[in-house]
């Protein structure tokens, strides 16, 4: 008999990390909760980075998923930036391994298509379409739903993935 | 009456992230410790960044440092290696973050200078150094030793930057 499986998806940014949690059974989809650290400017970046791992260790604790997904980055030619942002994925990757969760990782592209059925698309398209799969779905800001739409990629990637690697392991 | 200060310093790197802890009084210098923490190449990155969590978990609890200090990243122009780079660093600067100890960021050519007297140099005149300004220092590799020159690096600055601070504070 199919479980069914909570899923943690995690949108990372410095200033601006977005959650979202929904289960999956089969081919339904459920919304959980979804939401946003934030973390402030004026203080330092190592108490910065010790904001971002408190709000997201919140969520681990509070809605105790099974497995976790996280989006992987779009390294731009900003190397500054890319810098920052590469800070803060690595607290996003960290919490949810901390608490003994496997997390994979999808590409925006792979991640739009899940959700509106092509690698590409605007964020007006994510939403509507966060709406018609999941139609009690709540989500303050893009951070909030592209994490829920992450979570959705792993829904629908976590069966395939899972079956490469029976194979693989012979 | 000056109080001994215990200093941890960080080289973050993905796959070896050296350490070096020191004892600073007034002007003098004496190693405590070095090491490096290492991560397996074949694990996923979620589980590397771990890894690299729990060894810097252990060595602050190990030797229990008053301040720490990490290197300022220099950014390259390989986007790719530079994301690799900032998800380690986020790690580096978190784990003494969530100890309660301030993270102070040093530029290389800073930590160069207080090492070795200028801002340029090759890692033999540092290792040289090292040796001149603490007899009794230990170190395996370079990740080590810079890591040792970053702890010391604070221990020449910290009383300017608290000066500093004072003074603006009012």
């Amino acid at each position: 008999m199919e479980k069914t499986i909570r899923i943690l998806g995690i949108d990372p940014g410095l200033r601006r990390t977005g959650w979202g949690v929904i289960e999956t059974l089969g081919n339904s989809l459920k919304f959980i909760a979804s939401g946003t650290v934030t973390t402030d400017g004026q203080m330092d970046l190592a108490s910065r980075l010790r904001q971002l791992h408190d709000g997201l260790t919140e969520v681990v604790h509070g809605y105790t998923p099974d497995e976790s997904a996280v989006e992987q980055t779009f390294v731009n030619k900003d190397a500054v930036a890319t810098l920052k942002l590469g800070q803060a994925r690595g607290i996003a990757l960290l919490v949810p391994s901390l608490a003994g969760l496997h997390v994979a990782e999808y590409a925006p592209n792979a991640v739009k298509k899940a959700v509106i059925g092509v690698g590409h698309g605007d964020k007006e398209q994510i939403h509507m379409m966060l709406k018609v799969l999941m139609p009690k779905v709540q989500f303050k800001g893009s951070d909030a739903a592209d994490a829920l739409a992450i979570a959705i990629c792993h829904a629908h990637n976590r069966g395939a993935n899972r079956m490469m690697k029976a194979a693989l392991a012979g």
